[in-house]
């Protein structure tokens, strides 16, 4: 029995799927395709330290005191001048929120923008951690009809947006899924969504991380008023300093920033002196292109391995940036218990099922290729596909159909 | 028009008084007594220096990753075992986990806790900070009776104490009195809670700041199940960091470890590695002490400034640690009012209204000794003491009775 009162969002909180999972695959002996980390190789190491130097010769005392909620003044001025530079041609340093990490700007944003019954809309599927995020706040969230591209956003009629607090969008080389908004219909959801007075949540980990170099215009750039921009550091240097940011319009943006202040005061002043003096020579731009090929790099292994050893029933996504591919196997596996068989293997994958807010396809899954090198790559996939025709083998004929 | 709709308790967000002050306090020309900024003579930059040295050559890696949401093992496993050194004698490193800053901390167990309408006992006056974080769950908040040695324990009926989800306590060197729980107080309230089945949360950044060295049991010495503590190196090594900790009950920690997932993941791994590397080796008990020493000093700076210049009509509060003084003058005097004319003179201090979340005491006000120089002190509390006896002369006698 339970001696405290707990809320009902407590009482409804479950361990998420992944965060079990991430504890077994810390094992050494585990081939893992379950993470969602950067591969440490892209951490440019003796580049921040650098940088920390400076701050420690420098701005000791600054870096090590208290700060203002709304994040170091010359790493906010550095965002809004990197994201005017790259579309978002109005953004002023004073619409910039420094986070502790983008998942922060969903922690605000649900605080900010959500009661509880609250009509929430989200991708099918959508980032595992947003919904856990978003829960908080208690909402009813509405899946949004989804194909290899993203949001249908012609299958969306009137009612489905009427009165939604928010709809969120992960619109680049989504997690899970790795696919990618077209142009055609980011014009087509901001219009709408604007229409509808409905604020737009663009999170935006991975759009730097595109392998062919190709940018599409953020919807925050197609109207600032209507979306609010997560933007993170964590894969681009590292998501060890947990530091992200936020751009949204005045009146969210003072309510996030007070809620920040009541979540945590403010994020470490440490960190961000030290990412400030990383980035403010223009160092990313030399940087990024080196994560975006040895992502790409292991994104083709990856796709080499699965076309090479899944069975012809299995597709897959073929991202052009971003950490993650997307499986659908035939209706009749659950893909949470075939991952109790990978485990005993010692291979690992996320189901896809958590990501689902309503009606969970459990033929599906997750891939990360990032971190894992090349000759586990082939050897894990192999493993998993050998247990998926394994799995069909063993059903009845009519099961398969 | 507010062009979006936003949530009830966004509707119901103030800019606070504290964060609209430290903007004009932090003019390099004002006295500020308003802060709430540790001495950043106490930072031991060097100290940390070295410790960061240590993470970059040996544990960079793991120290720029992703990291588990409760935190850093060893440090979680320091902490446990400097706990049971202070009384806390069954802490497990299992029952320790990580914030970012304790505010965090007060932020987890509202979304654990507090449902809209929860009861919820706070101090007469309490920590701002606190009901800005308690304000995001829509509770009722119940004053408790409380003296200049805090929550009068014997004067609170069962009534006081039935459903309530949580009592908030701040039992060392209080933010904002600077008044110390007696150790007869301390068992009588832990009793009595306990009794009721009411969860106590123990605040207690400022515990280890005692000028004379004495401390008292915390509360959660005395029962461990039915209090959760919260921790924090702000004030004894940087609050730049933004790094603070909770030991909980069990229930209560699995919930907030599940919460703080979906509010940050997890505190930043860097910062935590160069704690403690910086900790590991006893240095707390070589630096406390002259944090210790300092603050004393600075204290009896402001005390002797205050007996010198304040009118016979003003009183306030002796503390034995912390960084605050507290003053109550007649209930002619809006302290509001007064702050507005001292800004004008340069001397800032914080009014005592917004701590109380009932029935303010607007004659009172808060004063922070820490960061200012004992020349500047004698001259502020000067100016104050003028500022007040000019307004005393200026009422009718009738209202000054």
């Amino acid at each position: 029995m339970n001696p405290y009162s707990l809320s009902r969002r407590a009482i409804a909180l479950r361990s998420s799927a992944i965060r079990e999972i991430l504890k077994i695959t810390a094992q050494p002996d585990v081939i893992s395709f379950a993470g969602g980390l950067p591969s440490p190789e892209t951490f440019p190491i003796e580049h921040l330290r650098n940088a920390a130097e400076r701050v420690w010769q420098h701005q000791a005392r600054t870096a090590l005191q208290y700060g203002p909620t709304e994040g170091h003044a010359p790493l906010r001025e550095w965002i809004a001048e990197r994201l005017r530079a790259q579309g978002s041609t109005q953004v002023r340093a004073e619409q910039v929120l420094i986070t502790t990490g983008s998942q922060q700007g969903l922690d605000l944003l649900t605080k900010v923008l959500v009661d509880e019954g609250s009509k929430l809309l989200v991708e099918t599927p959508s980032y595992l951690g947003a919904l856990q995020a978003f829960a908080m706040g208690e909402p009813r969230f509405h899946s949004m009809p989804s194909d290899d591209e993203g949001i249908m956003v012609d299958a969306m009629d009137d009612a489905m947006l009427e009165g939604a607090r928010l709809l969120y969008c992960l619109p680049n080389f989504q997690n899970p899924t790795g696919r990618r908004l077209p142009l055609a219909r980011r014009e087509a959801l901001v219009a709408r969504a604007g229409q509808a007075g409905v604020p737009i949540v663009e999170d935006d980990p991975y759009g730097e991380l595109d392998y062919g170099g190709q940018r599409l215009p953020s919807l925050h750039s197609m109207n600032p008023e209507g979306v609010v921009y997560l933007g993170s550091f964590s894969k681009l240097l590292t998501p060890g300093f947990r530091l992200g940011y936020m751009v949204a319009p005045p009146v969210i943006f003072e309510k996030c920033v007070q809620a920040k202040q009541a979540a945590d005061l403010h994020t470490p002043s440490f960190t961000q002196h030290v990412v400030f003096e990383a980035v403010r020579d223009g160092f990313l731009d030399r940087h990024i292109p080196t994560i975006r090929a040895l992502y790409g790099r292991q994104c083709e292994y990856m796709l080499e391995a699965l076309e090479r050893h899944m069975p012809a029933e299995a597709s897959w996504s073929r991202p052009e940036g971003g950490m993650f591919i997307w499986v659908s196997l035939p209706p009749s596996i659950d893909t949470e218990r075939l991952l109790e068989q990978a485990i005993d293997h010692k291979v690992a994958f996320v189901p896809g099922a958590p990501f689902f807010c309503e009606a969970p396809q459990r033929n599906t899954l997750r891939l990360s290729f990032v971190t894992v090198a090349k000759e586990n790559i082939e050897r894990g996939v192999a493993l998993l596909g050998s247990l998926i025709r394994d799995a069909l083998a063993a059903q009845p004929q009519a099961r398969r159909a």
